[in-house]
């Protein structure tokens, strides 16, 4: 049998997989059964091979990063063990690496910085509390089915969010770059803190931070194409070309090491623990829960919200299928088994997965075995790690967020609606000014609030008939007919709470401008709902316009708003009447409609030949 | 002339006033130069009898909804003078009468309640600051105009708080009416007092307090009828009815005055202080600004939704105009007054206002007449009140707020939207359990959260064309004409950033399921906005629907809309037309169809004969 020479699980295991039984109910929550049933030694070599590369990827990253959230680096590398497994278990995606990432560790970062804490045992207990509230949160979302919530995050917000994020990664990373302190978790903070600092740099740590960081964009950019020239296979290469950050940190390990770098002033990662993964449990403590339960919540949403688009990016080349709420689960156990294991806050990293996707990872077996991979080196390579420089980190970190930076949501939000571009600007400048986590809750209360504002204030549109068709477009738009006895308003948004006493103000203002009319037809069309507060002000209208002679009449309501009218008895004292369409109602209350309408047609057809079918709608 | 004899203002006044100039950019803002160019004797009458009988009306219920505030009763007093006078000169309402009204007395209460203030001068000035930020935040939204921002309180929430407030204010006023202590800012709180003491019930205070309420109910319900029957004018049986809390004021102070009710335990007014109402300056601690700032906004937008909606209910009736944005200054101007002059947070009342119209007020030279009557009697009339039994004051709180009770809105929105409902249950619930602060903004919460959440899960229609019409109606609910090759889906929402990935999952389920599918059109006469991130989603459709080999084409796509797209240059990429109108679609892509529709309109009229033209569209 092919599956004889199974890497990483005995044949047992593997039998064992293949024969589980679990109650029905449950297998929709554990997508491994589906994929461990199929799995063969073929698919456990490519994932075998894509696991090695992202380890390469990852011990470097794992450390950096924890750097970057302020916390000891074994927590990036105990975060990168289990909760690959828990997601493997429980995620949806065959190739997304999860994992310590740069903005979720930045955030992590911002939420323990204000708790004020100086215990170092302190710090680490916020951090692992911070992992199983976000684990918690995400599950709950899961099982819920509340997904949908992290939508009303807008594309561009999160962009905007995610650009501001990155510079606050860099900007922190300069003090170790220069080897100098700095604090505080806003750019401005982070750079007025740099230059108060600046005096202060080692010339030693920043020639070898800089060598680091051209080190890493060198490989980044001309390594492969080498490689190639020389006779590499393409694959081969690609995979050398990101082992990148891990050249760095044994160049840069070795020199420290050989020429005692650290007696000059050059900051060492020192004392990393050898040994598995301690078991850990967070803080039960009421008070820091609610401290830290916020940024959790955001932590969650941010997290989720990075896992899924690359999920889903790469899901689609392969045409497989994303289950975003079965993502929460898996994502959830992830942070669950991080906070059991000492690690922190974890979700899956976009360049980490493309990696893993571009090695040819096949299922999420492989995160598993990059999850041995990094257990093994825990147990071996930690000694090995002592003279690794933190500019070296830094440098990594540097030029992983930099490719990041993409400040052109601004230009395309500009051009396309000043509302997102607002939400943009919002969202950037708070991140950068005060941080990330009123950043983000800015950005999306922003988008709101002016999604809410604009239906408070809906488009209304006089329209008229277009000649030679039953359609009616706005008079100010289109060269339309219309009656002097009859002004039809076509209301472009559900009526609800908030734009109702503006539809009033509306009508009223524009049937005291009209001293001819007789008829006001609501054209619902784009009502998709009638509140009862909008209920209200249907009446008072509807009573109103009756003390000034006028009928109120309505065209192309919708079924379901129809329903709910007739319920309410609505239709009992209406004035006017409830026409199926526009063309109906407006030559039932104007009979020449129609002939006036056919003769412009014929008037237009004369002159500039018949109408084109598909025709734009400008 | 007509105006040499005007009572209030001398003959020097009226003629300055007439002759006033101010710059035209302030002429706006002051309403009162409009009305009192054409002030004259006849207008000074009318306003001066409406204004004596709200006088003797506003004098027992000032004092009775300080109380409720929990403030001495002169503050009641103070609230009554320079505030009507405030509003006069700034608001646009003839008849409404500004002042302590109960529902903003209540929130005073918990606003100052929460700060655990126990010094009486302390309370007193938290009071004088809460009417100087409501004052200046109702300035604010006046003058820039942002008055629209109460319509996202909905009318059923408003309905709902207000009856929960009716029952808090109801329930405390017991604790006067049985001369027990008790306390508490939640139904729930107030009526476990009140048990709990109830033992300590005085008897005497008990009989006074309901035959109070007896004597309150009879004048209102049989007085008027009574007078009526034994010759009396109705107008002056009107007024005298409505003198009914001033009658129970006169009666029980005489009682307790003769019989020394007070030596038997029952609670008396006491001492009041004699004269003018002091200058007065808020607070400028920024701890208690803080503190009572939300609670200012609250009161400023539920006084202010108060006031608008009993001044706009009386301008109908006689066709005059409210400018709601003038009126927020109104009413700003008159807090600002009120605490420059010893008083608390005012604004316009239901009762009093109705009172004065009735009375025959013309102009907000009432209120300053009304204003110039409770100076007066600050000077004569305190020492008289000071054997004013508490209870009564409670029982003319009790009579005045329980006929506002309405739970018909429970049942009126349970019939008509489960959303609308949900949101009043939720404003009842957590008013009476947590409060009227928690209470209001839960509703506003509840009511915006939930239409955030209809919007972001919108109604989507698979449509085909009504036979003998141009008209595509629901395919679930309506008999149309088809397409096999063809998918059209009207969309019945603006696409935006909360709804947009539910949009795409709904179009690519669908197309999975129809494997002859050629052409998806998304009928766009619902869609009134397409945001940033609906783009790239459409963009994203377009692709993947390319690569399955479907179309994508839009219909009847709205003018700002198409503006939109145009400008993003969607249009350049999308795989299939932009067409005016659906019909044009439907049957360019399938042009059997309109042959079929012909052939299907000829069968049904031959079975069922023409089709009226004012159709029912259910």
């Amino acid at each position: 049998m092919a599956n004889l020479d199974w890497p990483g699980l005995g044949r047992d295991a593997v039998g064992r997989l293949r024969k589980m039984r679990v109650p029905a109910f449950l297998e929709p929550y554990l997508p491994c059964l589906e994929w461990g049933r199929r799995y063969n030694s073929d698919t456990a070599t490519n994932d075998g091979i894509a696991a090695l590369v992202v380890m390469i990827m990852l011990i470097p990253q794992s450390l950096a990063y924890a750097m970057l959230a302020g916390l000891p680096p074994e927590m990036g590398l105990y975060a990168s063990i289990l909760p690959l497994i828990g997601y493997a278990l429980f995620g949806t995606s065959n190739t997304l690496a999860v994992g310590p990432v740069a903005v979720v560790s930045l955030m992590t970062a911002a939420a323990i910085g204000q708790l004020g804490l100086t215990s170092p045992d302190q710090i680490v207990l916020a951090a692992i509390t911070l992992a199983f509230l976000s684990g918690i949160f995400l599950l709950a979302l899961g099982v819920f089915k509340l997904g949908f919530l992290a939508n009303f995050l807008s594309h561009p917000v999160i962009a905007g969010f995610m650009t501001a994020s990155v510079l606050i990664i860099a900007a922190s990373q300069f003090r170790h770059l220069l080897g100098i302190q700095a604090h505080g978790h806003s750019l401005f903070e982070i750079v007025g803190s740099l230059f108060t600092h600046l005096s202060e740099t080692n010339v030693l740590t920043l020639l070898l931070g800089m060598s680091a960081i051209a080190f890493l964009y060198w490989v980044r950019s001309d390594l492969k194409r080498l490689l190639i020239a020389n006779g590499w296979q393409p694959r081969a290469a690609g995979i050398v070309s990101k082992a990148g950050p891990f050249g760095a940190v044994i160049i840069t390990t070795l020199l420290t090491w050989l020429f005692g770098l650290d007696d000059y002033g050059v900051a060492i990662v020192g004392t990393i623990p050898t040994g598995f993964p301690p078991l850990s449990a967070p803080s039960f403590d009421p008070a820091l829960w609610s401290d830290l339960v916020g940024s959790a919540i955001l932590i969650s949403i941010i997290g989720f919200l990075e896992s899924i688009s690359v999920a889903q990016t790469l899901a689609a080349k392969r045409r497989q299928r994303i289950v975003p709420d079965q993502e929460l689960i898996g994502l959830g156990v992830a942070n669950l088994t991080s906070a059991a294991s000492g690690g922190y806050p974890v979700t899956g990293g976009f360049s980490r997965s493309v990696v893993n996707f571009d090695a040819g990872a096949e299922t999420p077996a492989a995160g598993v075995y990059t999850a041995i991979g990094i257990a093994i080196s825990t147990l071996a390579l930690t000694p090995l790690l002592f003279f690794l420089p933190k500019a070296t980190l830094a440098a990594i970190i540097v030029v992983a967020v930099l490719s990041l930076v993409d400040f052109s949501v601004l230009t395309r939000t500009w051009s396309y609606s000043k509302t997102d571009f607002t939400a943009v600007a919002a969202t950037i400048l708070t991140t950068l000014w005060l941080g990330v986590e009123v950043g983000i809750s800015v950005g999306a209360a922003v988008s709101i609030g002016l999604f809410l504002y604009k239906t408070s204030r809906p488009h209304m549109a006089e329209v008229g008939l277009v000649p030679g068709t039953e359609h009616f477009r706005n008079i100010g738009r289109v060269r339309v007919i219309t009656s002097l006895e009859i002004l039809t308003l076509r209301v472009d948004e559900s009526l609800y709470f908030a734009n109702a006493r503006f539809l009033e103000d509306s009508v009223y203002n524009r049937v005291a401008d009209q001293p001819e009319l007789q008829h006001v037809i609501l054209m619902c069309s784009a009502v998709n709902e009638i509140d009862s507060s909008a209920l209200e002000s249907l009446e008072e209208m509807n009573r109103r316009l009756l003390s000034s002679g006028v009928k109120l009449h309505l065209s192309e309501v919708k079924g379901p708003v129809m329903d709910r009218l007739k319920r309410a008895h609505f239709l009992d004292d209406l004035t006017g009447m409830v026409f199926l369409s526009q063309f109906q109602a407006a030559t039932t209350l104007d009979p020449t409609l129609a002939e006036r309408a056919a003769v412009a047609a014929r008037i237009r057809e004369v002159w500039a030949g018949p109408v084109p079918s598909g025709m734009d709608a400008s």
